[in-house]
């Protein structure tokens, strides 16, 4: 498993699955959660509450990190990011609730 | 992205990225989620909080599915399970705390 850069080739987009926990403790903490969701909700797709999903190009997936690792609190919270070189290696299944991103989570 | 059980040819081993979301309200609610995480610690690796990776088999991943579908709440828990063909097709990448599975997390 890679655990760092190491580039597989993306050449064109490459699937993303990102995955945060922040904080919440604090009300600071519920605004930067805030923020973390609009930040998430610009690049990939919100399928469950701390779970993000889509294509991203190599650009837009750096610039998308760079802006996630300015508001997390290295402290408390963290973001994973998943990085697929095809879509069509990934299955996603589910148990449980099922998200609906209208939903207003905060 | 297929979201519904489609195999994907997997023969031996796939990867598995499975993250849970348990509603913790109730002290019933922090039962279950020391059940789950119990259960998760099974079969996978304890990556970050609420993220768990590994290699299964087809097997053990419906076995895995199975007793967590039983578990967990279905009007406020969620379990998404993320399977990969082959490990060298994905690539992880971390913003914020890196995660002790040796800590106390309840």
């Amino acid at each position: 498993m890679n655990k760092n850069i190491k580039v597989l080739g993306y050449g064109g987009n490459m699937y993303v699955v990102a995955v945060y926990d922040i904080s919440t403790i604090t009300s600071e903490g519920q605004k930067r959660l805030t923020k973390i969701m609009k930040l998430f909700r610009q690049y990939l797709h919100h399928t469950q509450k701390s779970v993000f999903e889509g294509e991203l190009s190599e650009a837009k997936f750096f610039a998308l990190k760079k802006a996630a690792n300015r508001l997390i609190n290295h402290e408390t919270d963290y973001v994973v990011f998943y990085k697929i070189a095809n879509k069509n290696n990934i299955e996603r299944e589910t148990v449980g609730i099922d998200f609906d991103p209208t939903d207003n989570l905060i």
